[in-house]
């Protein structure tokens, strides 16, 4: 796995970018961005006055303004970086001030729903490109973000079939400049890809937590106490963006409902294994799933460090 | 958090201890008894050839036996550290060999069942101190384990209601000595809450892997490849030792189906809620669940790292 981003592009890639809302995901584009050089000047929006306090104290962008139109204006590319509910609200707001040959993207984790958000507020001769890196951590707001946030994982690019080539190159080099390997899909394929690799597995990780946190006190305590039993894993995707999430689901119900009707049929099925003690049944299935882990490892998309080369003490075999 | 273990006790527990399996647990044990002087003879046994030949070229102990009864003979302390299910087998091999006075004890992630296995095969004037170290990664063996695997991490004795008070203080005591928290508690209790910290939460991670394994190939090559968006998570426990685990579900019936029951509630009311698009009761659920993962960082049961520390090449904001 390579560990750092390339040296700087001798050229942008796109003279003017706009990142509209500076959380994890955009204020990461940003140092990414100004590392590689693949964009000369960086402008941010937020609407939120504390994300732009900080954007500003920690120079994310050339400039840092409360309005998406201002910063939209004259971009070269447009990246929402908002929660998927407020594309159509942003879309219209910046589209009067689109540059001709702009191109517009965003990084929702649902691309169907996205493109019908954005799509009809889009003047003629700007070209939406939608696109979603599947990267993140559980951490939230523009100082959480990092410029190696990307490095090595996947962008999957969803264009419209009429989409303009140039465009969608230009797109392409630029989250590969920031450290992406690039695929380009169908928005319909990939929101059905990711219920299974992203929604659902937050989905039962707030649902393993939900149910801890409705346990009576006593009880909650305890789990918290002795959660390295396995229950903190989950705690992390469930400590995620909840208005992000909670829009993931709204936008992406069918593929959601579909994928998590495979997922309660599995789990009935091993429910019925653990009360007739099918020994059998529990110890094929358990051995099947390793070899996934190990795929995802050989594929670079995990560290093959154990416990996720979380901190030990002094004999740590963790880390890189 | 503590990130070392003690100096060395200036006199050992045990003079003489058998730690019959020396996977990832039992070779910890070795590995941290030695470190802290809480044991002066290690005794080690393992049915598997290959276990033995590692334990002695790590030279985990004084000496490496094919024999449960031989590492027993003479131990002031016997650990049992073998998947739940052997137990039984283990404690009839040892039976005849026990010490008078010695201290019985295991590992085991279920204790009412191990209890009954393991009770009705000891000689009189033997101490059964069952004992659960919550701890442990996902993997196994003895070169997975290490010296500080349960440092600041909880473990959980289940004596009987007649248990000889010097049998358990010895226990705790040598626990501590590794680097434990411990509390006591009923068998009964442990197996509940543990159904629900550990024991639900791996089998939910056994089917959202399960689920996805069974994919048609090229869907399931797409899940190995954007696996970063959450579903790898799930992953490291699904790749836990599939015979130990086996054997968990088997034992702990009852609790765990009862703790998947609640679980199964919660999911369906989620689904519910995702059908009927409910945004405020998502938004809900999802920002309870930040609180737990809170607690667990703040009882130091977990790393304050984003993304558990993983690697994030140059700019890594993890680690310890």
């Amino acid at each position: 796995m390579t560990e750092k981003l390339g040296a700087p592009l001798a050229q942008p890639i796109f003279e003017r970018i706009a990142i509209i809302g500076v959380g994890l995901i955009g204020s990461s584009i940003a140092r990414a961005a100004r590392r590689v050089n693949a964009a000369h000047i960086i402008a941010i929006a937020d609407t939120s006055p504390e994300a732009r306090e900080h954007a500003t104290a920690l120079k994310l962008g050339d400039s840092v303004s409360a309005s998406p139109r201002e910063a939209a204006a004259g971009a070269d590319l447009v990246v929402l970086c908002a929660p998927v509910g407020a594309n159509a609200e942003l879309a219209k707001a910046i589209a009067p001030a689109l540059k001709k040959g702009a191109v517009v993207s965003d990084v929702g984790s649902v691309k169907g729903a996205v493109i019908e958000a954005i799509a009809p507020h889009l003047p003629a001769g700007v070209h939406l490109v939608p696109a979603h890196p599947v990267a993140g951590t559980e951490q939230s707001g523009p100082d959480a973000g990092f410029a190696t946030l990307f490095l090595n994982r996947w962008c999957i690019l969803t264009p419209p079939e009429n989409a303009d080539a140039g465009a969608v190159a230009r797109l392409r080099a630029f989250w590969e400049a920031l450290g992406c390997n690039v695929e380009v899909m169908s928005a319909s394929h990939h929101d059905l890809v990711l219920a299974i690799t992203s929604h659902v597995p937050h989905l039962i990780a707030y649902n393993i937590v939900g149910t801890a946190y409705d346990l009576e006190e006593a009880l909650r305590s305890e789990v918290i106490k002795f959660s390295a039993g396995g229950f903190r894993d989950s705690t992390r995707l469930a400590a995620s963006d909840p208005t992000m999430w909670r829009d993931v689901f709204l936008n992406n119900k069918d593929a959601v409902l579909e994928a998590l009707g495979r997922f309660s049929e599995d789990l009935t099925a091993l429910q019925r294994m653990i009360r007739r003690g099918d020994g059998e049944g529990l110890f094929n299935l358990f051995s099947r799933t390793r070899a996934i882990r190990r795929g995802i490892v050989e594929a670079g998309q995990e560290t093959a460090a154990p416990d996720f080369g979380r901190p030990h003490g002094e004999d740590d075999k963790g880390g890189a």
